[in-house]
C-alpha cells in the first residue's frame, strides 16, 4: 500500500490524483502522514488562504465557484477545501456537485475537496490546517476554504485562513443578526451577496453599523463591505480585488506573519500532545509501572505525570 | 482566597463546606488543584462508586434518593454527585431540589452535588473523576454518581463508576430500546424501575433476552436484573445488596483493580497532557523559538515538537 511519505513528490508536482490521496491519509490520519506534512511545510507559504463563511442560505458555495472561475481567467491556480461540521460524518460533496456543473469542470487548474473527520473535536480544525499544507505545497496560488454553518467549530476551522470573508445576504431575520456577532470578530472583509434582492442597502447599512461600534485602533485593517451577485458574477473582481489588498496589509503590517506563526504554534501544540499521549499508554513499560504505583496509592496521579514528562 | 491546598485537611475531615468549595475549584480547574487532588487521592480507595444511567423518565433520581435512604439507615455516609453533559452550562441542581424534599434534608451524612464545567468535552468526565476523588478522601462509603441522558458522553462519565446500573421502565418505546444498546455494554446491574406499572414483566423478559444474547464468557460477572419501585422503596434493599455482591466479586476477580488501574492511567495521561501544553505555550522562549524556525521554514512542526518535547 502506498505510504504518505511516497506520494510527498507527486504532491509537489501538483498531481490532482496524489493530493486526493494524501488528504484522505490527512483525514484519517494514517502512520507516517506527520512526516509527509513535515515534508510538504517546507514548501509552504506561497498561497493565499482564503475561508469564507456565514449562515445556510448566503449563497457561499456559489460565490466560492464565481471566486474561482475569476481567479482561473487571471490564470492562477485554486484549491476548494468545503468543510462542514455539523456532517462530519457523512463527508458530503455539494460544493463538488455544484461545481461539475460549471465551467470549472475538468479544469486542471481546479482541485475541490470536502473535508470531514470521524473523531473527536478539534479533528476537523487540525485536517483543515493540514489539507492547506498539503494545498499550499502543491503550488495552488489561491486556496478558498469554505464552511457551511456558524457555531464555534466554524470559527475554529475559518481562523485557518489569512483572510476571512463573512457572506450576509438581505433580509436576514434577527436570529441570523444575533449569529453573525460572533462571525463579527473575524471577519477581515464583508460580503452583502445576492445584492440585487430588496433589502440590499439596508443589510449593508446594518454592517456598517457595526463596524462603526466595533471601531478599531489605528493601524488596523478598515473591514470593507462589498456586495456581490454570485450567479452574475456581479461584484466578484472587486471582491478579489480587497482580498488582494487585505494580503498585501497583512504582509506590510506583521499581520500575516502573526497569523502563520499562530497556525504554527497550533500544530506544533497538536504534534507535542501526540507525541506525548503516543508513550503514556498502556503497554509502555514506564506508564504501567505509574500506573500500578497510583492505583496502590504508593503515589499520586501528579507526581507520576510529572516524573513521565520528565522522562519522555 | 483560599488556595485548594489550604482545604485538604477539612475535606479529609469530611467537612461539607469543605468538599464544596473544592467541588468548585474541581469544576473551575483553579490553581492548585491538581496539587490537592494529589493529597486527596492517596486518602482514596474505600468508597463503592455506583453510577446509574437510563434514559430520562426512567426515575434515577428517585431511584438515587431511595439508594441513598437505605444506606442511610444502614448508617452509611453518602455523596451523591448528579451529572448532564446536555446542561452543562446551567448546572441544574433538580435532583438536589428533589431531595431537599425528603427525609435526607440536612442530613450531615448525605452530600449532593451537581457537576457541571464550562469547557471543552472531556472535560465533564475529568471534573467527575476529580470529583469522586473528593468524596471518596472525605470518607463517604458510597458514592452515587448519576447522569441524565444517554449519549456518549453519559457512557464516558458513568465509565468513572465502580458499579454501573442501567435503569429501565415498563413499556419503553422502540427509540429508547436502541439506545439502551449503547448500554447494554456497560451495565453491571439491570434495574426496571416502576416495576408495579403494567408491562414490567415483558421489559424484564426482554432484558433477559439481550444479556442472554450478549451471554459472557465463564467466570464473569452474571448481570443480574432487579425491579424496584423507588417511590415506594420496594425492591431497593435487594438493589442495594446485587450491588455489594458486584463490589465483592470485583474485589475478588481482579475487577476492581482493573477499573481503578483504568482510570488512573486516565487521570495520568490528561496530567501529562496539560503539563506539556503549559509548557509549550507562547511566551516560552523554547516554544517561541520554535514558533519562528517553523514559520520561517527553516523548520517543520514535527521536527519542532519532537525537539520540545524531548526538551522538557
Amino acid at each position: 500500500m502506498t505510504a504518505p511519505a511516497d506520494l510527498t513528490d507527486r504532491v509537489l508536482g501538483g498531481e490532482h490524483a496524489a493530493i486526493a490521496r494524501m488528504l484522505t491519509f490527512v483525514e484519517r490520519r494514517v502512520d507516517g502522514i506527520e512526516h509527509a506534512l513535515a515534508t510538504l511545510h517546507r514548501h509552504t507559504g506561497s498561497a493565499h488562504v482564503l475561508g469564507l463563511t456565514g449562515p445556510p442560505g448566503s449563497g457561499k458555495s456559489t460565490l466560492v465557484t464565481a471566486l474561482a472561475a475569476h481567479y482561473r481567467r487571471q490564470g492562477r491556480s485554486i484549491g476548494i477545501l468545503a468543510v462542514d461540521p455539523s456532517s462530519v460524518f457523512s463527508g458530503g460533496a455539494i460544493l463538488g456537485d455544484r461545481i461539475r456543473m460549471t465551467d470549472l469542470a475538468g479544469d486542471r487548474g481546479v482541485f475541490i475537496r470536502s473535508i470531514a473527520t470521524r473523531g473527536a473535536l478539534g479533528g476537523l480544525s487540525r485536517a483543515t490546517l493540514d489539507a492547506i499544507t498539503v494545498l499550499d505545497a502543491a503550488g495552488k496560488d489561491v486556496i478558498l476554504l469554505e464552511t457551511v454553518g456558524v457555531g464555534q467549530a466554524e470559527v475554529d476551522v475559518i481562523s485557518a485562513a489569512q483572510t476571512v470573508a463573512v457572506v450576509s445576504v438581505p433580509g436576514m431575520g434577527d436570529d441570523v443578526q444575533a449569529i453573525k456577532a460572533g462571525l463579527l470578530e473575524i471577519a477581515d472583509v464583508h460580503v452583502v451577496n445576492k445584492a440585487d434582492r430588496e433589502g440590499a442597502v439596508k443589510t449593508v447599512a446594518e454592517l456598517r453599523d457595526m463596524l462603526r461600534l466595533a471601531r478599531r485602533r489605528p493601524h488596523q485593517w478598515n473591514v470593507p463591505i462589498e456586495q456581490t451577485v454570485a450567479t452574475s458574477g456581479l461584484g466578484v473582481p472587486e471582491l478579489a480585488d480587497r482580498f488582494a489588498e487585505h494580503l498585501a496589509w497583512m504582509t506590510q503590517h506583521g499581520e500575516r506573519q502573526r497569523r502563520d506563526r499562530r497556525n504554527t504554534a497550533t500544530r506544533i501544540r497538536w504534534l507535542a500532545e501526540q507525541l506525548v499521549l503516543d508513550r503514556l499508554r498502556p503497554g509502555i513499560p514506564d506508564f504501567d509501572d505509574a500506573v500500578d504505583d497510583v492505583t496502590a496509592r504508593r503515589g499520586d496521579p501528579l507526581s507520576a505525570a510529572r516524573r513521565l514528562v520528565a522522562q519522555l
